[in-house]
């Protein structure tokens, strides 16, 4: 089990300086972000990660896919021709909450309730973008988010539920993310674990906070700061036959304030005793 | 289709207030709870309750039963002979939390992260509680709460987990609750709400803001005001054969705030229009 530095958990760093990071510390592979990959250029980040020898284990993010626009899909295009140019290993998608919904802004008049026709158009979507990353060998990855972000983030709120979405595709054409802090709640989730199986793209740790702060999104913690109980959920992924790299991927105004070698450091620490 | 006022909704009301207010406002039906009712006294509240001539359509709430205490079965047996005297429809469960995790506070070295096994727990009550209620005509009403309160109040997450816990137990005994704030966003929830059938005990209605409050527990707010498509939830549980009270049940700050007979204006309003 090799662990993956997911770059926002080092957020302040840029793709050039999560790069020698990670080589700093001995980390094999990173999962990178679109607006950080952008920032130092598309072709420049690929040749700093593939100089430095690490494997990209994830691009973040494709999706927000909800409000069938042409400009999403188009966006989502080039988001796989992106993962296609950095070898990432998949392009994660967060498809997005209900149309009209923002993270963080009130509810206004725009905002579209029809739930079902939110998680159709998802559907509708991927039926154009998965022959699409296939054609260019990206391996699309759904990720299901807790049930809290439904509203505004994303309508995919479980790993059941992702598996059926993904089922009339090749496993290598679309996976699913499992995600801790999304799935530990769920009570099938051992079951849709062992059902997944191959379609595991992406296997992402990080810890839920309790209680949660003010702004739910940052409610990600160290592993070994929140609630969670890795053994059961790693030993499941493992089992279902996932070799991949394991990111650790946290969102959380402190860790983001902190030094981002001595963040480095610790996930590795925690790593090793809650995970690998 | 018979609006239910939850206490807690106006909040400031004492249980003779409220039922006043019923009363006031046409209301026929009130769910209680428990401390408000030691406050007025029990065989007042009954008194109250039965000379206004209003249905008690839940009492809340039992649970709290994943420490495995016996100290919580015993006041879970209390809170069976309190709704027996109330002719409570039901008596509301929310299961509790992790051991150790305490709603508002820091995670402690207490904290227990077995999750499997405070399940098993709730389980095992379930089955020194039930015949007890059933024994004295009340019947238990799982409800399960929104995956964001796993940690620290309900281990007991979806309609389907509920009902997988009832499913051992006669109808009139374990029921569950539907509540459209902790439900919204399940992808299994019509399915599950067709399968609960005569297991509804409940049927509970608010609305699920956005974006949340900085205390979780307080995102409910008066229907309309939110994200929730009330239509196709409140045709689900009809179909499915419920003919009980429908109960309003906001925790808000400033529905809190506000005057409690403008409160229960604005939820008829709103009733009428969305629900009934």
């Amino acid at each position: 089990m090799s662990l993956s530095l997911n770059q926002w958990t080092t957020k302040r760093w840029s793709v050039a300086e999560a790069v020698d990071g990670c080589v700093r510390h001995g980390v094999e592979a990173i999962g990178l972000w679109r607006q950080d990959v952008a920032a130092q250029g598309l072709a420049e980040s690929a040749r700093l990660v593939r100089e430095a020898g690490l494997r990209v284990s994830s691009l973040c993010r494709g999706g927000f896919l909800t409000t069938g626009s042409a400009e999403a899909l188009d966006d989502n295009r080039r988001a796989i021709e992106e993962a296609a140019e950095l070898g990432a290993a998949c392009l994660v998608l967060v498809v997005g909450g209900l149309p009209g919904v923002v993270p963080g802004e009130p509810l206004g008049a725009g905002a579209d309730r029809d739930l079902a026709g939110a998680r159709e158009r998802v559907a509708e979507a991927l039926a154009v973008l998965a022959p699409y990353a296939g054609e260019r060998g990206v391996r699309l990855a759904l990720e299901p988010l807790h049930p809290m972000y439904c509203a505004d983030r994303a309508v995919l709120s479980t790993l059941g539920q992702a598996l059926d979405l993904a089922e009339p595709y090749p496993v290598a054409q679309v996976g699913v993310v499992v995600d801790t802090f999304h799935v530990w709640w769920d009570p099938q989730v051992f079951e849709q674990i062992a059902r997944a199986g191959a379609r595991i793209a992406s296997y992402q740790v990080c810890d839920y906070l309790h209680p949660l702060p003010a702004d739910v999104l940052l409610g990600r913690g160290v592993m070994g700061d929140g609630v969670i109980d890795f053994g059961p959920l790693t030993r499941a992924v493992l089992e279902a036959g996932y070799t991949g790299d394991i990111e650790v991927e946290i969102f959380n105004a402190e860790v983001w304030a902190a030094d981002p070698d001595e963040v480095l450091a610790t996930v590795k620490e925690r790593f090793a005793a809650l995970i690998g």
